[in-house]
């Protein structure tokens, strides 16, 4: 059956990024829907955002093109060049290698929610544009960096 | 500027599919939403359908995945299983192979809207189910023919 039983699906909070750039993310409720289809060429998951909470850390991909609509409430979509208020309905779009980082956060008092979807290619590298992270991804293995390369938790203790 | 103007954009109504399976397209109205946007991996678009309108002709992809999210309205999607009814917030998804041909008919007296994601890809074969047709895709070119490879309209003038 094509139709996707939304409800009886799990929902997935919290974050894969390295401390302190996960804090808060349990607000930020995932359902992946199109891996519960079965789809494999991109990603379809619905967001949901609880009061304050950001959908991921402010970024853009080299690899992968990135679209999204607003299905509930009312969320803040922040990119380099300032904030705009999406209501449901309403769409934006990231183009793969466009450099402009970007996400939706929720600033408003009730829950909001939206459908997003991005290519899954086999490697990929993610940029952050307001924490000094990068990522690298190669067949779904995520590795978190420094801009320079180095690592989030140092030998150091830094 | 990430948020489509969707108000902006062009809505393109008929259909490419050759005489006579094109009938009845003037009510689909199709929104190129990711076009519009500069995404090149997956087509988003917002499809309007009038009462009585089809999306497509029901039909399965070979290479692409694609999913949908109803809008605004009563759609009916139809597959092999049967008809399902789908309200705003439902969804679907249908993974590149899978043979279970489908489309969406909006069996309501009012407008119904929905948004569709389909991967793109250099080549692509695609299969109707209730008439007797098949495309081929190269580089964008849409090559229809009946399922054994003969013309839709042949010499002999069937």
């Amino acid at each position: 059956m094509p139709k996707i039983d939304i409800t009886a699906l799990p929902s997935e909070s919290g974050s894969g990024y390295p401390a302190p750039y996960d804090a808060g993310f349990e607000k930020r409720h995932v359902t992946r829907l199109g891996k519960a289809a079965g789809l494999t060429q991109f990603g379809a998951n619905l967001v949901r955002l609880e009061p304050g909470a950001m959908a991921s850390q402010r970024h853009w991909h080299e690899n992968q093109d990135e679209f999204l609509m607003v299905t509930k409430g009312t969320c803040t979509l922040v990119e380099d060049e300032g904030s705009t208020t999406l209501s449901p309905g309403d769409c934006a779009a990231f183009p793969a290698g466009n450099p402009n980082g970007h996400h939706l956060v929720n600033n408003s008092r009730e829950d909001a929610e939206f459908l997003v979807i991005g290519t899954h290619s086999s490697t990929e590298t993610g940029h952050y544009s307001d924490v000094d992270m990068m990522v690298r991804v190669t067949d779904g293995e995520y590795n978190f960096t420094r801009r320079d390369g180095s690592p989030i938790r140092g030998e150091g203790g830094q």
